[in-house]
């Protein structure tokens, strides 16, 4: 663990008399349950206590507060939902945590450019489910997005199950208000779909898990909302088998809206999870592809079906089930959100978020179980297999605290090194955080990660905004 | 005009010595003709003549340039097709271009993950002809692919008339080999769909003009081939119902594979330029939308026509003519990439690259034509209206020497200040370059310019490489 570089100060009498004039005292606390709420997000079982937590109303009361704490060396720490898998929200230093649940308005829904402007303290869902309601479609959907908040998807950059075809929140972020940690306010780019102009501040600061600024604004593209959609569930006697048809599912020219991979244990322990989830599954099955298509018309649909279904029956796929009402698409989906939860209530657990080219994900299952043998830990496997990103839940079960602390991060390593080898990455959608940063050298090169040194000091010459997270 | 800046130094005989010896002499010119061919791109009627143009055939020679060049101040230049309209080419401080057209091969189609890995001297349509030929679609598609590099199109994140369905190329980049000013060689990213871990150093580099990094490899995310397209041509009496009916496109549920505007003019004075293309415009028609539908299925695409052309009636359109051969879609095609050809055949003129939320592409067509008005010059505006990007093509015509170089900016300044007033901006895929520096104070404050200083001070301490180019 780390401990407070000494540059950085504790908050004076005088300082938290300045700071609590600036939110209101409403808004300002130094004691629990308050610290307590603030001192941990959904990461393993890190907690880290901050001193203060302010929760601001406006931008420029986080201009006020920035240029305070820049003068007076306070750690700031940014927190949304704290829904994080990284540890990005994790007052590592302590000082002050900026808690953005009063930033909770859609601002504008501009439907004739197909954009929306909001605050990033808007839980993800219900911004969702707002733009719906006018015919408009945000695709990013992670598992979190019933509580995480839209802001803390753009700091992680956040993916989900759609974005095998929609992408991810940065190809949805046209433009960002943010407060840069010395005060200063700016925006990063145009509100348009197309911008050669200048660096792309926009893309620097999407995934920067509030290190770089605090984004006060957000500019979203959208899309129509497709009105239909398909689900079926396709259970394998093999994992490697099923992770193999993923690769060619697209290369048959079809281009699911969610392409997802649960092992056995992982599908199993979330029906155990919910207790509700009426399905068999056969003694040989040993993973599935969750597949879902969608689109403005059934009948291209159905096609794309009938073409997934012969590909998937290439790979010995056993009976196919099409959930063809609302309840049996809802009843799939929660299995497949409440998998990490089912993980949790199960182990201790750190989870991986590996990602590959789509094309190395047997061989990537391969490597893990490898690992595991050699390590003697057991692992869930789950997630995003259209898009090569594949969640590896690592459990503690009865592994020592040595082992656990000292042997597993190993294997770890061992893995990140087989991801790097087939040019992949340790994240493709939950950050590096802090839980990550120990790895970055197996992924970067020193020039490389001097270059993002140098960045976060451009931004950030005081080191204030979210110490000890990436490089910073 | 700048002049050189101090700290730069000219080519001592001991240093081209060395600089010869590392490319080879086959491939190290201090002469015309070659000096006068990398003294220009396709921006207006600017000319700079470097010191010498090396050919380098390797990253490791670009790093033994590069360090040798950063140690002894030499300004660096890279040039790729040379078709850049915002100057991003033009060796302004004279020294040294780089000239990557032996980076010319096509390294890896990885048709399983639908990747490609290129190195920067491709000519676009050559990787784009190569991949098609295995069923895989690169789309970004510039006006200039027939000539221009994909590293050019990389450097200046270009466009072209599939964005508005597809995007543009920073949409497709997902890493990078860059050489550093200083000579060392990084990968800025990983080979996946999704990548969370530490700042977005590719996108950084996508439309940063060579102004930070040498690009020397290209990995581009690909899709299936849409092997079935429908194209028509829309006239208008009112150029401003053309533009009024882009939107309202897009708000039936239909994404267009193109969405082309030109302006009367604009299309009449292709048609002169080529003199094959035999298409009547009726008198009163004043300007037309272009239109592309595509996909893998002909009832789809008929019936998103159909949806189209219900639209287009409500904004007054005239019989709409569809192409459904190939040699009537490529007349078609070939009228729409000729107009700046046709339009730099009849007068010198400045081309704007303005860029605004769709819906407001009728008040920024109205505002170029009473600017116009004011300060007494033509336009010729066509472009990407389902991006809302437009080129204005200013046209000199009778304007004495002084109107244009003097009252025109000004012109120019105020309707970049409209732009900036809807939140769009002024460069959508061309970049800043060279000629639109001037005009970069009405788009970004200083704070925000000054981070953008900052950047490229990180990666180019020296200020070497491509200088008074964007910010540096």
């Amino acid at each position: 663990m780390h401990s407070k570089i000494n540059t950085f100060q504790t908050l004076s009498p005088q300082l938290i008399q300045k700071l609590e004039k600036i939110v209101g005292s409403d808004h300002f606390f130094t004691e629990s349950p308050v610290l307590q709420d603030c001192s941990h997000d959904e990461t393993e079982d890190l907690r880290f206590l901050p001193e203060a937590v302010l929760v601001p109303g406006s931008t420029a009361e986080i201009c006020a507060i920035m240029t305070l704490c820049n003068k007076e060396r306070i750690p700031v720490t940014i927190r949304g939902g704290g829904s994080g898998l990284a540890g990005g929200a994790l007052p590592v230093a302590g000082g002050i945590v900026l808690w953005m649940k009063r930033f909770d308005r859609i601002l504008e829904i501009d439907a004739a450019n197909f954009q929306v402007t909001v605050e990033p303290g808007v839980v993800t869902e219900t911004l969702q489910n707002t733009l719906r309601e006018e015919g408009l479609f945000y695709p990013p959907d992670p598992s979190s997005r019933g509580w995480s908040f839209i802001g803390g998807n753009v700091s992680t950059n956040a993916g989900g199950p759609r974005a095998v075809k929609y992408g991810v929140v940065r190809d949805y972020v046209l433009n960002l208000e943010v407060v840069l940690p010395t005060g200063t306010c700016i925006w990063t780019g145009a509100n348009t779909l197309k911008n050669s102009t200048g660096y792309n501040l926009t893309q620097l600061v999407v995934g920067s898990e509030g290190t770089l600024g605090i984004v006060t604004k957000i500019v979203l593209k959208l899309q129509p909302y497709p009105v239909q959609n398909l689900l079926m569930l396709a259970p394998f006697n093999s994992a490697e088998r099923a992770c193999a048809a993923v690769a060619a599912i697209f290369q048959a020219g079809v281009t699911p809206s969610a392409l997802e991979f649960m092992e056995r244990n992982a599908i199993e322990w979330a029906k155990r999870y919910l207790g509700d989830v009426n399905i068999t599954i056969q003694d040989d099955v040993q993973a599935h592809l969750l597949i879902e298509v969608d689109g403005f018309h059934l009948d291209g649909l159905y096609r794309d079906c009938e073409t997934i279904s012969r590909v998937l029956e290439q790979y010995g796929c056993h009976e196919i089930l099409f959930a063809d009402t609302d309840s049996s698409k809802n009843d799939l989906w929660r299995l497949r959100r409440n998998v990490a939860h089912a993980v949790k209530h199960n182990s201790i657990y750190k989870e991986e978020d590996t990602v590959v080219p789509r094309a190395f994900l047997p061989q990537l299952l391969e490597k893990v179980k490898a690992v595991g043998a050699e390590y003697g830990f057991e692992s869930v496997c789950y997630g995003h297999a259209g898009d090569g990103n594949l969640h590896v839940n690592i459990l503690k079960g009865s592994l020592t605290d040595a082992q656990w602390n000292e042997e597993v991060p190993q294997g770890i390593r061992e893995i990140f090194k087989f991801v790097k080898s087939v040019k992949g990455t340790i994240s493709g959608e939950h950050g590096v955080g802090y839980v990550q940063r120990p790895y970055l050298d197996v992924i970067f090169s020193e020039a490389e990660l001097n270059l993002m040194r140098a960045i976060k000091q451009v931004f950030d010459p005081n080191g204030i905004l979210n110490p000890h997270k990436i490089v910073g």
